[in-house]
């Protein structure tokens, strides 16, 4: 590790200050990152890896001082768990990053090409974007994972943790550099910001110019802050209020098998839904369905129709149509149709993840297309809105904006394009 | 037109309450023609250009009035010449939306689909962004050019024009409308702010949740102030400092001829050269070059060895080699080789577009790859960066932003993408 990002100041920090030098030092990284080809890349993350690795007694000492001081500040048992590491775990984050420098290098790869009347050739290519800010939480491993996946994809990265993790992550990110730097990747392509000081965050949104993408990997409070504050453009979610729709044409014990896993396999993840929504067609289904849910111990909110089938269904309110639980909890509801549950998902969903339970081709298209939302499915669970189960082998998180990325957001979504127009002297008429 | 839209408020206007009024009717309208199919666009685009060529006569005498005011105001011939429409003019407008009309549509195209092990079969097809808006200066073509790119991408249009434009854009608008309705597309789907009030331009800045992106259109000054204030997400580019780098390996026939084009052909747009780089293995270049170029009555101004060439090169200083002159003026300079070539650009440019001359392929492949711009070309005039010529048919701009759309921004450009996933029951393990 460098001397320069070793010393934590003493003093008021000038947070601007120290941002504007990490970002010109991440430019100046970036340009010669976008220069390396992909099997230097590769090798460079395997390195990284296997430093990790290597350094596991580091880290695990430094991860010991990140808990006791956690236990001393009086932090809960489920925070401290999700901040502590042990060998399994820094093994875990090796091989995160061998997954990362396995995957196909986005960089240079031609989107489209065509000839023009005139003879030019032009390709569009996939480029890094250049500099990306993550703001994180305290999971030590997305030092390593977010890190890993901007070098992938070109591009430098400013990485900015939760103080609670700081010792953890410095360790973390001094093994992945020393790793990284033995196959010419520049010290400062990774960065980590040093200091716990909040004010760091609020430098890193303002940073235009310096910084190119924000990425806010955590809890809603700070995607909320990141997405009102920011100056420089963000890649996120705030909620996914995900739907799944069972039609007229709907098969039953699809119908309760799909449901069962997108409400209850993992309650807490983006992609899980929120709202059922029955067809009057299959209003039969209503009861099946409220009953399963009941019974696999999830709280049900309905409306009348749901409240008749079963006694332990609560009344859902308006305010249950807009909530991400992110529990067992799911609220349930009868619609006339397809046409109508297009309605309810447009109204009140977040734009994440809306599917579809049905056999009648027709309506399936009729939602696919009606949905405005960054994934739509057909009979299948809303809990595979992830980028390793789309098959992009790791994600940064998914983005529900409408611009650049929608959706999983994996390497190939880091990069930016440019053109390459190939001539033998065309002048413009 | 309605009648809503019609009369302007004399008492002080309430920008934000309008922008948000003219942006929930847009968003109503958005997910209107988001499903309308390509027929109808098509047949509505065409209806529209039939629509304005009837209109002619409503047209010319609404032009008339923005003329009379504009003499009386004491605004420039070139100014004034800018806004005056006649026949040739409109039917032009008229021609234009044919082009639009017949562009492919973009929604729903499929961009790369998949399988997965299990059986999940992804798709990423392009979908509208949703709601455009469009700032623009006194060119009353803009109105009825950006208002069909939006239509034929399916997204609704917010169009601000100059006030000094804003009778001929109202006459243009009525006719617009009024033939798109004919094939289905809301009246709310191509919206013009019926006032000069400049304050509206701030409202749609901060429009975030209402207008998805700001396209502008105009002179530095617009963009600058655009890009500065806006909290909505903007494609634009502010600078076109071009350069071309005749290489040692040029052709001289070649680097004369694309020389002058990319400075000559006309210098007022954003792909025009603005300086000249010589790699020093070619300097005998220089002085044919710098000759070529005076003598067409471009001036120039160089560095040492430029000025050596001939007695009517004026020194360059250091603000020349950062200057878009948009004039008859060129910035002159030796330079190393290839790499210096790059760095010089990379440090002076605007990222916009820069060529290379030469017969080295090695050289070629150096500068496309070394060169971070949105269009870089090789053996090619920088007069070449337009949508036209790119084949897209129409543009609305080109984009230096890092994000979403680089380049010329087109009816694809003006989209983004969403997931559809098929499946057959899949649940997640």
């Amino acid at each position: 590790m460098r001397e320069a990002t070793k010393a934590l100041p003493a003093e008021p920090l000038d947070a601007t200050a120290l941002v504007a030098d990490m970002g010109r030092r991440a430019r100046a990284a970036a340009a010669i990152l976008a220069q390396l080809s992909p099997e230097a890349k590769t090798a460079a993350l395997n390195a990284a890896a296997a430093a990790i690795r290597a350094a596991t007694p580091a880290i695990l000492a430094a991860n010991a001082i990140d808990l006791e001081q956690g236990r001393a500040r009086g932090m809960k048992a489920a925070f401290l768990d999700r901040l502590a590491l042990d060998a399994g775990r820094i093994e875990g984050i090796a091989k995160g990053l061998e997954v990362v420098a396995a995957l196909p290098d986005p960089v240079g790869t031609v989107i489209a090409q065509w000839d023009r009347p005139n003879g030019l050739h032009i390709q569009r290519v996939r480029a890094p974007i250049g500099v990306i800010g993550i703001i994180y939480e305290s999971r030590p491993n997305v030092t390593a994972d977010a890190g890993a996946l901007c070098v992938r994809s070109g591009n430098a990265a400013i990485l900015r943790g939760g103080s609670e993790a700081l010792a953890s992550s410095r360790a973390i990110h001094a093994a992945m550099v020393q790793g990284l730097a033995a196959h010419g990747v520049p010290l400062d392509a990774v960065q980590l910001v040093e200091t716990g000081d909040r004010a760091v965050v609020g430098a890193m949104l303002a940073a235009q110019g310096l910084i190119d993408v924000i990425v806010p990997r955590g809890g809603k409070s700070l995607v909320a802050r990141v997405q009102t504050e920011a100056r420089v453009p963000v890649l996120a979610h705030l909620d996914g209020n995900c739907h799944t729709y069972v039609d007229g044409a709907a098969d039953l014990a699809m119908a309760l098998s799909v449901v069962r896993n997108a409400k209850l396999r993992r309650t807490g993840i983006c992609g899980a839904t929120e709202t059922v929504l029955v067809a009057k067609a299959a209003q039969a289904f209503l009861a099946p369905i409220a009953t399963m849910l009941l019974d696999a111990g999830c709280e049900v909110r309905g409306d009348a129709a749901t409240q008749a089938v079963d006694a332990r269904v609560k009344p859902a309110t308006d305010a249950d149509w807009d909530t991400e639980y992110e529990d067992a909890i799911v609220a349930m509801k009868l619609v006339d149709d397809v046409d109508a549950a297009i309605a309810h998902v447009e109204r009140h969903g977040s734009h994440h993840t809306d599917a579809i339970i049905t056999q009648d081709p027709v309506a399936a298209e009729k939602f696919l297309a009606g949905v405005d939302s960054a994934i739509v499915m057909v009979n299948a669970s809303t809990q595979f809105a992830d980028g390793g189960e789309f098959g992009f082998g790791a994600e940064i998180g998914i983005a529900t904006g409408r611009l650049h990325a929608r959706g999983p957001v994996g390497a190939e979504q880091l990069t930016t394009m440019k053109y390459l127009v190939r001539g033998t002297g065309q002048i413009r008429p």
